[in-house]
């Protein structure tokens, strides 16, 4: 077995329950009883996810904000989170982190785990939540002619990143370390999309993930992509393969107008033998940083 | 902050949401629509709930197992499971062991998370289930004249688990490394029981754990206690004391006679200062292996 792109593939053949979305979705959703089901986990690894020496409630803060911006993406509404946390010497500050993330989304902390043990230090969360919408929307279904709209700017992940990185103590890197869901967003959107996703890995990846569970192609057009004002020119490239931004990308059928602010970025062409095309090429390179 | 102990307590004081049940019970419990759900995630670390050398086959069943042998102590139906996988380089043995466990209890993979990075590994497993009676049992409820049960022996991990370290061939060690989730007995018992909980961390810590929270005191009789034949007689003080066998342990009111195969083992007395007393008298030294 050769890595992570092989092991999610035979995750997948065990993975047959259509509640499970082929694992190719944001979240997996489940029909319990009158209501549907919409559950998440992620992971974050020390040295991996996060850089040496960051403030724990930092952490804490987007392990639960990336969880809920699964949410988010399937326009759920948060019913609660369980942790796995593994205990270090700065437990304080990580619990001062989650106890205000779940304040400001009003999430409730539901269980978990903790463990000991020395090394690598391993966080998981799972988040839960109800649909709000029949069907909850997925990343397949864009049709050819749909518009492609993204809710913000890409960039503002990344310039925060360099700076915590670099001790750039006059750059803003909250948008690095506190993510903001889209809940909101996400619930006006689900009810009229035809896709929906949210941006974690870099808007190009996330785009061509799109299409390819569509089965469309993706034409971007560079001029209408909006990025952060602080981006240098020379790092567009770079912004559209950068995640952690968080906003979310969706289709809608041509002629609709989206119910919260958004940019409309491109458009669903009928696919050809690549997934994305920008300015009508496609993009040169790695499409995306490969986070976990 | 000095520990899980301390880290806890400050969680709980998170968890206000009932659902949570204080993080004093196995799942939490969560009303959705006309369905109960009951959730729980657990961890396994490295060096921690496993021996170096392990079949990861092995890990991928008792993570599932153990997740499962909470919702069992629930009476819940497990609706599937999210996993978090920390890449290795014996991923695919995982995956039959996991592959096995699912078919086996026929639960559904539904999604979860996949982390590369060096150093030692974290599994992290959420299971989900609907229950299958209302109100689902707690580990409080216990009433003064309560006869106590247990579903099976103990002793059987504890001496898998040191023939597996010593290397003794001739032992068969499959009770530690695949412990089996008393799904049907929990369904069975859970309607009738005034409380109920596996026994994971060793029957006396685990048994003033149900009694704490029932403020009760349990009276067991040494006697009466089952254990594995294999189990040397000086041995039955250290089998009281280790978990990892998975049994269920449950109060019924005094008369009623359990639907499944179970053992008498004791009553719950007016509460006095200790939780526990084993043949009269509270029980010496510490009452449970502390795993996480």
């Amino acid at each position: 077995m050769a890595g992570e792109a092989d092991f999610i593939a035979a995750l997948r053949g065990l993975a047959t329950h259509p509640a499970a979305r082929g694992l190719a979705d944001d979240c997996a959703v489940l029909r319990l009883g009158s209501e549907t089901l919409v559950l998440t986990h992620d992971a974050m690894v020390e040295g991996v996810h996060w850089l040496p020496g960051q403030d724990p409630a930092d952490i804490a803060w987007k392990l639960v904000a990336t969880n809920l911006s699964d949410l988010a993406a399937k326009g759920a509404e948060p019913l609660g989170v369980l942790l796995g946390y593994a205990l270090g010497d700065d437990d304080s500050r990580f619990l001062e982190g989650l106890h205000e993330v779940l304040r400001v989304y009003d999430v409730p902390l539901l269980g978990g785990d903790t463990t000991g043990g020395a090394g690598r230090r391993t966080f998981g969360l799972t988040a839960l939540g109800r649909a709000t919408c029949d069907p909850v929307p997925a990343r397949s279904g864009a049709n050819v002619g749909d518009s492609l709209w993204l809710t913000g700017p890409v960039g503002a992940a990344m310039l925060g990143f360099e700076a915590l990185r670099d001790g750039l103590g006059d750059v803003d890197t909250t948008a690095f370390r506190r993510p903001v869901p889209r809940l909101a967003e996400g619930r006006a959107l689900a009810p009229l999309v035809s896709t929906i996703m949210d941006v974690s890995d870099g808007l190009l990846i996330d785009a061509a993930r799109l299409a390819q569970a569509s089965a469309v192609t993706l034409a971007l057009d560079l001029s209408l992509i909006p990025v952060v004002p602080a981006l240098p020119a020379d790092r567009i490239d770079d912004a559209l393969r950068w995640g952690d931004d968080y906003e979310l990308l969706f289709t809608l059928p041509a002629g609709t107008v989206p119910p919260v602010a958004a940019h409309c970025i491109g458009r669903a062409l009928v696919q050809v033998d690549h997934p994305l095309l920008l300015d009508g090429n496609p993009p040169a390179g790695t499409l995306g940083y490969l986070h976990d």
